[in-house]
């Protein structure tokens, strides 16, 4: 399944993507697809649901967030190891873990909001993994029974922010820093996580190219290892790091976003987002 | 007011103590103290209540978490000149953003529990500041306006988790690491935040003392600055990090929590804490 939600922000309805790739309204059958919605047996009952019984969608609504209710965003830092090796930083030994601000949410064709005094704006396309199911010390071979399903996911950050003391949080945790969709792809249609190609293109120029099969950490392993660190809820995501090609790394010199660049990504099987730089307001 | 929640976890009433010290029960009147409680106007609506009106509550119930709505709890390091010193480490020219999971979240007395795996728990008592009307890119001057109140936290920290990568945010975000109450005392009992006389107690003997006074960065800047890289929502906490004598600067060798050992901490004014520190089980 492809569940999504579609609408003004906050007021988004719940949809769904049928065989033939067209948006249904499933608004007379939920308020909202919620974290609760996510278990596997909130699943199997939005997998009983035949989507040609519900209206198409009219139009190209705007896309929000595939779902409600994310209580956290954790992220994987340098967990390709071409990317490792782009930043000229050593593999790391274990995951490293640190969280983006909820606030950064956004939906996946939302603007992203250059913030004052930001210089060195930059993009990392990921692959999030949404959890389906409470995880709390998990072994890895139970891991994926936990997750829901997958998303593309920009983990947007302001490099001059993020390098501005020793912890990276403050970088990347600004209002629409993460947009996410377009929509949630449940795991019984991406049969290996760890065998997707991903993308991003910067004003239509390919910048980031990759598969996640470079990843040094793969998806089983690190919901489990999170899980020894915190209890992962329902809705919880996994940002799970990102592949080469991102600005700080490029020769001869690094490239920055600037209001008006639009940026375009994503994963094989997830669907794609594409972004339109602003400035942020006054 | 002082504002509070009492009951078994997850369904906690709301309550509020009265000028007596005595613990009244508010839930005729609301099913939850909430993020929009703590709005000027919330605030108001629960001021104009008669505490004497409200029935007392019997015994001495579990405290929750004093409201519900916490979507982000932001912190800052190394925020104390005289802890600064005591880490050996330069005091900031910026406060250091990092973030605690809200899953870290648990009420003031509720047992800290020691992960698998921990060698070095230690303690952090801090003054935490509760959002109470949204904020982005507000003035200094503006920022208490933005804040609805106080309550004590520790920070609780995994100091070996903390220091495996770079990132803070591991050790700083385990179930049960952020204790925050015994209640919210409303900004109008606080007209200085800077002058709060800190303590915190191991097994009943004195390891922090301080005051807010010594602060690098006080509350309005710390509001300002943070709203200038997230948007802060009604309920959105800001832990503003501890005075000296925290378990790893102790001398000749650090001190850590085990099993068994009971952490007592309070601020002037906000009440006190107290927890057992107790291991995973199994």
């Amino acid at each position: 399944m492809k569940l999504c939600q579609f609408g003004d922000p906050n007021r988004e309805k719940p949809g769904l993507i049928d065989g033939q790739g067209r948006l249904r309204d499933l608004s007379a059958l939920r308020d909202a697809i919620t974290a609760d919605d996510l278990s596997p047996a909130g699943l199997a009952a939005l997998a009983a649901i035949d989507p040609d019984s519900l209206p198409l969608v009219p139009g190209t609504p705007r896309l929000g967030v595939p779902y409600r209710g994310i209580s956290k965003l954790v992220c994987i830092g340098l967990n390709y190891s071409d990317h490792a090796a782009e930043t000229g930083l050593p593999i790391p030994s274990e995951p490293i873990i640190f969280l983006k601000s909820t606030t950064a949410i956004c939906g996946p064709d939302d603007d992203t909001i250059q913030p004052r005094h930001s210089t060195k704006l930059d993009w990392e396309v990921e692959l999030a993994v949404v959890i389906g199911s409470e995880a709390r010390y998990v072994s890895e071979d139970r891991a994926l029974d936990h997750v829901a399903g997958y998303c593309v996911m920009n983990d947007v950050s302001e490099r001059a922010f993020q390098m501005q003391s020793s912890q990276w949080d403050k970088g990347k945790g600004c209002d629409s820093f993460a947009p996410i969709g377009p929509w949630l792809v449940t795991a019984d249609e991406v049969p290996d996580p760890q065998s997707l190609d991903m993308w991003l293109d910067v004003n239509g120029r390919r910048m980031q190219s990759g598969n996640t099969r470079t990843m040094i950490f793969g998806v089983a392993t690190l919901v489990s290892y999170c899980s020894a660190y915190m209890t992962l809820r329902p809705g919880d995501v996994i940002a799970t790091g990102t592949p080469p090609g991102v600005g700080m790394g490029m020769k001869p010199e690094p490239v920055w976003l600037k209001p008006g660049d639009e940026v375009a990504l994503g994963i094989e099987g997830l669907g794609q987002q594409r972004q339109r730089v602003v400035a942020w307001p006054g």
